[in-house]
């Protein structure tokens, strides 16, 4: 499986995926699930993909080859609502290319795109298997795909559209992977992040920043994350009923 | 949805279930989803489920009419293993029955089954839609079914089946509860709890302990861990990543 984690705040956008793709225990291999499109001050997109690694990366090279095409593609898209259109009409495009083959594949893929074009503020869309999408808005700062259950709770207890920061956001994304790599053995380092402040178009063909398994940062964050629960846990007192 | 715990530990068996059962939003009821079978001083059996609600509820009126039975029942099979195979047996043949209607629905169900027999240890088996089941080891002490994944994490952080007492798994039983809560409409209040230590056999027809939405210690759990989470969460580094 996967985990992509999307936020749009006012403050910005973040991103985060794991790396891990597998198909049964003993086929586990990293590849890349976050995929970055730039024009230096004037466009940043950054898709998130988790499924089918046939279709997710089947829709990824049919939107890369053709942005150097006549048609649209996501460099001339006039609006982010307009690249989720399209990302999910090349979705639907792929899958009923692969699909006819049937034997009872799930061929089906999510996507997270955002990102800012010049003219309109950040917007994020999760794009659903079926090629239709929903936007986030304030009362839903953020949209999961893959394995999203793990690490819910703790974004659901932290993040406000207007008031958190983006490094608090940063934070708490790494958090939830933590949370979701500790149930769940096919969500897995290291992690690729990449921020996006709001109105600055300054990420211009940076890579994503990547969390490795020895990163300083994580392992003390892991660390202090489950020691702090511990103690809060151990000094919450216990049922009263079990002391009669 | 639903969502179900039972742990067992060298201290004993602890179960736990929500009451909530929904087909869509606007269709949320409250049922008892714990079952209890005993005999004092010789027997006590509890069972959780989840799924279908037309087939839980069939699976264990069965389970209970066949009690004044001459057959094998859950009162007079000789080992806990031969309740989970009953329980299995009984569900396929719940399933059997109703499925023919067919119409796309899922029949399906999941059973936790724990207790202790006389002459034997205290046991936990998870049965399976198909019938079959696993069995609880030292390894892995606990089963969910239902909503599991929001509230596994803390779980995975606390239980030890050696050392961890049975008030410790209530209240590691109650945190996960409300992580479940706090992310998933579909798991709700109130919360039933049944405890039972190791060969103390002293749970003889006593109603499980419910825990109810203006519970005290429940609304004081919640308010402790969530406090507690965030100031744990504020006291972490933020990534440097960002500072640069």
């Amino acid at each position: 499986m996967t985990y992509c984690v999307a936020m749009r705040l006012r403050a910005g956008l973040l991103f985060a995926s794991d790396t891990r793709t597998n198909a049964g225990v003993d086929h586990i291999a990293s590849f890349r699930k976050m995929y970055q499109f730039q024009i230096p001050h004037q466009r940043e997109i950054v898709v998130l993909a988790a499924g089918n690694l046939a279709t997710t990366q089947s829709v990824m090279s049919l939107m890369n080859q053709r942005l150097s095409g006549d048609g649209e593609h996501l460099l001339n898209v006039p609006s982010l609502y307009d690249a989720a259109v399209l990302l999910g009409r090349t979705l639907k495009e792929v899958v009923g290319r692969d699909s006819d083959a049937g034997q009872g594949v799930d061929y089906g893929a999510n996507f997270l795109l955002g990102g800012q074009i010049k003219g309109e503020g950040p917007r994020l869309f999760h794009v659903y298997p079926q090629g239709n999408f929903i936007e986030a808005t304030e009362d839903t700062p953020y949209f999961q795909i893959g394995e999203s259950k793990y690490g819910k709770p703790i974004i659901d207890r932290v993040l406000r559209y207007d008031s958190t920061p983006l490094d608090e956001a940063a934070k708490c994304t790494l958090v939830s992977f933590d949370s979701t790599i500790q149930s769940n053995l096919s969500v897995g380092l290291p992690i690729d992040m990449v921020m996006l402040r709001a109105n600055q178009f300054e990420q211009a063909m940076k890579p994503p920043h990547r969390i490795e398994r020895d990163d300083p940062y994580f392992l003390a964050l892991r660390k202090g994350w489950s020691a702090g629960l511990r103690k809060v846990f151990d000094e919450l007192p216990n049922e009263p009923w079990f002391d009669a």
